[in-house]
């Protein structure tokens, strides 16, 4: 301090703290008011630290809220494309399945097999448009790599869900069967991003657009549909190529996760795909 | 193939499938049959090949469907646990916040206010009981790393969420303001576990049990629900410690999760750990 | 099977297998031959089953080894390109850092104080050069998030690196202090990748080069460098701008990690970027 | 500002600052310093702000260097271990292994022969080892999920690793082949957390201790070290059970991640293993 120091007045209050906090340490609250100043200035001029919360609310930067959702609508490029088909496989699609054997007796399974008689047809459309505009045809399914499920995560060991590989209820069902060179992924988690290295191959891809279907609509689907819009992805999400147990929870899933993805039904989807090609 | 070798039928069919598929290759059927024989015996030796689907359907492994519920209602143990408050901040809990100025015209913001104020007090008793019971205290905001927001993700550039670190938007509401030492983790993705470090530092700290809570109930703390217990971890949702826009959506959501974690109310979870104690 | 049943051979060898394998299941062998045989042609017909591993050997796919090395020597675009800086701080690089008052006894420290001198002005051009280019300017520091180190690695807690947030060891080296809204990451392991959400900030950035620099050549910048490189990042490491414990030391790295990266001095980086401008 | 306000001093310069820097906005300083002491004040309090750079000097936390490198040095647990066998395949041990044909002609290859020769009973008896003590096994291969390995990273492409699934150069050396029920992973990364989902099969399996051998040394196996010990799993590196293209180029590699792994021969693991058992 120098004989050019210049006076300024802080309140009572805020100089009692200071003295109260540095009377053992320090005598001279001018010195501690000088480094509160800089600390302040140095804020000031970085404007903000990176992580960091600066505290000076004179010059606070302004937070705002401006959806462009039309983003979100952008079309699919097919070459930079992908559709995944979520749990479409024998171990809860198919009437020898596993899991449909264990259900509790209350489970509408009425509907349920009418939904899959009415989204089969869906599937086998939808893998066929994509195949033909050369967008990449992906499957995961429920699945452990060993005969006794030691790797499954601590979630499907409660959940009870043991597939192992090689077993009929890993099989994708039977109407969309994986092509020749079409990568399917064993999952052992609802999220198919959790468990398998699908963001590391989309990557590898060069996939941009994921368009996802399979089931159940409010569980593994909406599960993926959340993960992939965190993950940088634009997701369409096929409506009617998607089941779970009532239409009032088909429902709700979409109005839910109606701001990560866009929704189309595969016919929509299909005309998208054929009008982008003229 | 010698002497010694065995006689053996296949069907016409097949035979002719060998047949068309080898005859420019191959006139020796047996050697295929040979071969196609130790694959599959190779197969069932090996049981089954992780990754693989061997297709041996005499001795094919069964899938098994046997929930175990009940290990997912373990009580938590609070020297590995911890609660993380998601976006409970000055952006969309306060009056003031950037983005309840923006909502469309149609939102239920009354609804929205008196929520707010009902939960307020269940969160100030959650931090507090977790605090006393030493579990790690942690918090999530919306907030990206640069002024400008350009390391936000596309989703949140299209959502049009920009919070910029030192805005009063970023800080956490003030009836729970963080303390001495405890976590924020700003992040750009509803789902905290995407755009975060929080797996790694859960990890590093031994957290096992994770307690949730927060807003949007269906969105990001839905979101980090269906993660966590994709990723090992115990997850209990505070129910009365969230919020959404309506009561029917709130609700939606618990039942739609219920399978991914336990449920409880501040108080029972208060309850539950004071017994721990005893 | 019928009267068309084809009458083929198998090895004595092989059919002795199956029959000590069926005979208490079995005693039909035709049959688990035409099982065999037509697992054996769906194999063929898919080509490959994902993850699987096909076992027909006639026609089996080819690997080969065929490298494209100069891709990996593709010029920096600066729009889509970022460098990080690493552990360039003060705990490690500054005389009074904590951890330089902690080395063995053994360490070349003469040689250390040395190369930091003649590095110092390499890391200052580096960083302005990437400034005037528009390209990212990113650090990593070894630093916890919590003031007592919970949350670090057990790597950084076996390690001994303790750096809290705050403190002086905390900081950018004064000669490149971050500018403003430029991001700093704290980190508590060696690889940025492995601690930190960078993976997820470059994608949000849409990074795609990234330019490496820092300390230890051969440790933390050396871990940066193969995880970026296995992350699909067109890798540059400055060779000029990073430094280790002795001049052998850091040869080897390079000569380690050189199909990993494609390595540049600052100035051979400067000039090209210079050149891409015109 | 009242009666009772107190009067301080700041140093000319930093009142300049102020000046300047508030002239337009604000005449009285005054009310800044006290903006700046509060700030100052709340960051005492709360000692350090989770992620940021409080400024405080007089009160800024230190940093210390104290290594326990004995913790890194505890013996394996089997029940919670695994053993990973890295790239033990045809592609690059194998005298018919596409690499092989496809070296530089300045490659040592007859030190590598040799040197496979040394290793491949050494591979045995760790794995032979393991099993008996009920340590998970695992290998994991360079290998695409597609024939055209479309699906390959982009240094793997640039690399020129292509490994078709089903293909001979994609199978574990015959010494060392899978056995029932054990898990093999196809990786297109250097780093096999990179591009694969080890690290959650790791957790499910409840490992935390791995156990590191294979090829190269210097390459694939160094890079799992320097991940798995940045992700929290006590790491052995298998000292003999590994290989690269010349001995020095080994030895330099084991020295520089000592900091990362402890090393062990087979035969001082194997003791280690069977005096556990005791």
């Amino acid at each position: 301090m120098s004989d050019q120091d210049k006076t300024v007045k802080i309140s009572a209050e805020t100089w009692s703290k200071l003295q109260t906090l540095y009377q053992t340490e320090l005598k001279d609250i001018d010195l501690v008011v000088e480094e509160a100043v800089q600390a302040y200035l140095k804020n000031l001029e970085t404007g903000s630290l990176s992580n960091g919360q600066p505290q000076n609310a004179l010059r606070r930067p302004e937070a705002t809220f401006k959806p462009q959702t039309h983003l979100r609508q952008i079309p699919v490029v097919p070459g930079e494309a992908a559709v995944l088909f979520i749990d479409v496989q024998n171990y809860n699609c198919h009437k020898d399945g596993a899991e449909m054997q264990g259900l509790p007796p209350d489970t509408p399974v009425d509907y349920w097999w009418k939904r899959m008689e009415e989204t089969a047809p869906k599937w086998v459309q939808l893998r066929d448009t994509c195949r033909e505009a050369g967008i990449e045809v992906m499957y995961t399914v429920i699945q452990s790599l060993t005969a006794d499920g030691r790797d499954q995560s601590l979630d499907y060991k409660i959940s009870g869900f043991h597939v192992p590989p090689g077993s009929f209820d890993a099989e994708v069902l039977n109407c969309i069967a994986p092509g020749p060179d079409e990568i399917v992924l064993p999952k052992t988690s609802s999220n198919v991003f959790a468990s398998t290295n699908i963001d590391y191959i989309l990557r590898s891809l060069g996939v941009k657009f994921l368009i996802l279907a399979g089931c159940l609509t409010d569980q593994c689907v909406e599960s993926a549909v959340r993960d992939a819009c965190d993950k940088h992805y634009y997701v369409t999400l096929v409506t009617d190529a998607c089941a779970t147990f009532s239409q009032e929870r088909h429902d709700n899933s979409l109005r839910t996760i109606n701001g990560f993805c866009r929704q189309r039904t595969v016919q929509q989807l299909a005309d998208e795909i054929a009008q982008a090609k003229k």
